[in-house]
């Protein structure tokens, strides 16, 4: 990604001090960019750990005056690094209506305006979106590919988990309406079909938080189905993904059998890794 | 599915306009078709949507006459496409007495009947079955082969998922009786055997709602042994079907690979990769 | 299983009538047994149901008289299907030490009981046992093929399932101690580490009861990895079982294949089924 | 493990009777070892046994003598057999700092202590560590093969569960502070985030314990996305280790067959099946 040394030197508008910020705030492969990334890893954790501490009672108020010294310490630290981001990228616009771009200002944003409008401190919680950014260290070869193989799998399995997903919604609205019906008349739980589906939803994800059960002998009995139902169908998820992966899996090892050499007496292929002879006529592989 | 030109200007019973709506109403490939699909299956979400806002009191107070007016205006129009639906097809009765077509019916009836009947107006909740129609429209061919994968890989797991669920059932009941005897006496939960197997399949499903619970320690380590019993033979369901999901991969993988080539001689089709000589008559297959 | 015709009319000790009998009562492949059983069934599913209702307090109040009379009705029909099995065998020791005959006694017993005991009708729930005869019936090839290849895999990953149970266990035992330290100063609900093991395995299986839930902070954050815990490893007993499914289907596969033949020309073997022509000579297939 | 013989004798820093306790404590594969294990595995349980039940309120109360004393000889027992441990190796330091040798170590000391310090008893529980030594007795080839495999597929997917672990914390993160946002205002139990994250845990993993639930319609519409959420990503970590599964077992497979026959010119091993010279020095293999 960085760019070669004489473009560098012939490009004006790109002076050397921008180039060197872009190479610890951006790059991830270089010795300083590893070392930025995991700091600014460790002050996102920390300014969220402190975002949650601030709302519970007994905390905010025996430490309330270090919280909010290290918050508006940490929102400063952001907004500095939010500014040389800027600097640092040839096209600022295209990085400032990035997603990382505007979670990066969205992050800084609640503090400053706490000054103003009293209540828009909470917002700062969206500051936990920028713990993405720890995706970009784990831009290591094997995490990389490991989470490769995962998005892989999933945008492979992307069709036939809408289809399942419709069939869900369609299966909840149908359950939670029929539910409405039966236990409306007499479970104060169940008193309108929106409240009726959540139960549904509930039930059939195997969450139950039991806020709302049925109460009639008909409404246990089709609970009970939908119980059975929801065991049942977890499956088909499941039996989707893992075919996809084993599927991704294979697309590997083939990937890595492919780069071995055929025999050039026999023709013979897919030889061990490794193998100096032909398994088939033993004439000497070429390197 | 459209019958060709000469066919259709020599039917005399089946005139030009008839034809027309079928193409709109019925099919899904034409452009009209999707739109009208699209559109429809809108409208269907939109009275969903109406139906189950009735039912909240404080959006049926504020917004009665909205809400009564938006109903009767989907229910004039979906039984004018119920009366199209007839017309556009050459056996009426085949449609009518088909699944959508006594779902489209049902979709309607509850709102006329409100006028008579007072409290049928719940029933319209059946209009949630027309949703069923969204897998009209996921027709595309990426959608298709998608929900025919899944399809072809739950029947194929038929005969052990019955044998699976005939298990389940024979286990349930004899917990539930179990739990029943321990818990009866001094657990008004457990006060009958239906209940005390609702219980047992709320907690083998791992929904776990809560309102009935175990409270001697017998009964607390019998739902112990049934907690783990249903924690670990998900894995049944899950492992057949996944089974079943990498079959089904396979076998389109091999569909495809098959079909590269034809036999020139006989004309048969699905030969081995690698095959030289056609498996039906033996003729040389060309590369 | 029926044994030859010359052999029956030579036995003495096993006359005809006795053979009729075990024919219809044990075989389930004659029409005449295969009736048999599937009537079975339904007076077995009867009398448990009839022994639910009879738990239900409204129910009972109602139908007290009917209840009765149909329960000693089976009871007694169920005694004389004993007698006749007894009858039926050539060594009835063997049957009557069997698994299914103590059942079939133990679902007899109670109803003879309750007239000399109270409170002994309880255990009629046994004869939900009796359910398990539902497999008889499932003897048909298909069910047979199925449950086989579920008891297969079932078999082959025992051992894996042991190993990962005796992890459970020991994760449970040590959870639900730490819990107990942590939760049992402030938290009645954890107040013996025999109930803080029976909460840990209510939270790790996912089931949830909430019951008994930790209120500290500390038995949060611990409730918290004990969750993500459970609901990651239960990834262990699918692979496994997974894993196993899809091993017992290329088994099949395999055993369906090495049907096949091997050209008498090249030898090549693996050829499609319907094949007449070798797919790598070309020689016709001898059948 | 065993030394061999010649080397015993020569050996003046290792008598005779310290391989002999080596051989009984260390050994498992040694009849002396194995009963050895076993019973001292049978002891463990039952010392945990005996620290539950003393939790107990109402066993406590009436057999706390007899419990006390079980309680002294197995801590007795335990003290010995820690002693001998370090007499039967050669490297004491080496066990005495080693993971079991700090378990039996903590596994005896709260006994001891608790005749100095008042409460410190409770720790005892760390003994359900000791548990653990069940997987020596596990060392049998099945058993030993049947972990290897859990072991194997485990450590071939962690990186992949990790990416799906950060994914997974940073989604509950996000959640909890979006769920206290919405539900902070009117519901008590979401009154701090650290606490929404714990719901959002309970939620995601479908344990839902049903002690915080969410009240507003915005929060349980949120609630309803979690949870559907929770039950798809499942097939995720499921769809990873049983891939991962599947091909250890192909790994197996492969070792077993591969292991068949050795080059006899350069003993090379694991040969392709059907190779008929060896990969890596060309020599004709021996059928």
């Amino acid at each position: 990604m960085s760019t070669n040394p004489d473009h560098r030197t012939s490009d004006k508008e790109w002076p050397e001090w921008r180039r060197k910020i872009h190479d610890i705030i951006f790059e991830a492969d270089t010795p300083a960019g590893k070392w930025f990334d995991i700091i600014l890893l460790i002050l996102i954790v920390v300014s969220i750990l402190v975002v949650m501490m601030e709302t519970v009672d007994g905390v905010d108020a025996k430490y309330h005056k270090e919280i909010v010294t290290i918050e508006w310490a940490l929102t400063i630290f952001f907004t500095i690094e939010y500014i040389l981001r800027i600097l640092a990228v040839k096209k600022p616009m295209k990085y400032v209506t990035s997603f990382y771009g505007i979670v990066d200002l969205l992050a800084v944003i609640p503090t400053y305006l706490s000054v103003i409008i009293v209540g828009s401190q909470g917002f700062i919680v969206i500051r936990a979106l920028r713990l993405l950014r720890v995706f970009r260290i784990l831009k290591l070869v094997r995490f990389s590919n490991a989470s490769n193989t995962i998005r892989n799998a999933m945008i492979a399995s992307r069709y036939k988990i809408i289809v399942f997903m419709i069939f869900v919604v369609t299966l909840i609205t149908l359950i939670g309406s029929i539910m409405y019906i039966i236990e409306s008349p007499t479970n104060e739980g169940f008193n309108s079909i929106p409240k009726s589906i959540y139960w549904a939803i509930v039930t059939l994800t195997t969450v139950g938080f039991g806020d709302i059960t049925p109460q009639t002998g008909v409404g246990q009995f089709l609970a009970s189905i939908i119980m059975i139902l929801g065991y049942g169908i977890i499956a088909v998820p499941t039996g989707i993904v893992t075919s996809e992966f084993a599927k991704e899996q294979k697309r590997e090892l083939q990937a890595h059998e492919n780069m071995t050499k055929a025999c050039i007496n026999c023709g013979a292929e897919n030889h061990q890794r490794g193998a100096k002879y032909c398994f088939k006529c033993g004439h000497e592989l070429e390197e």
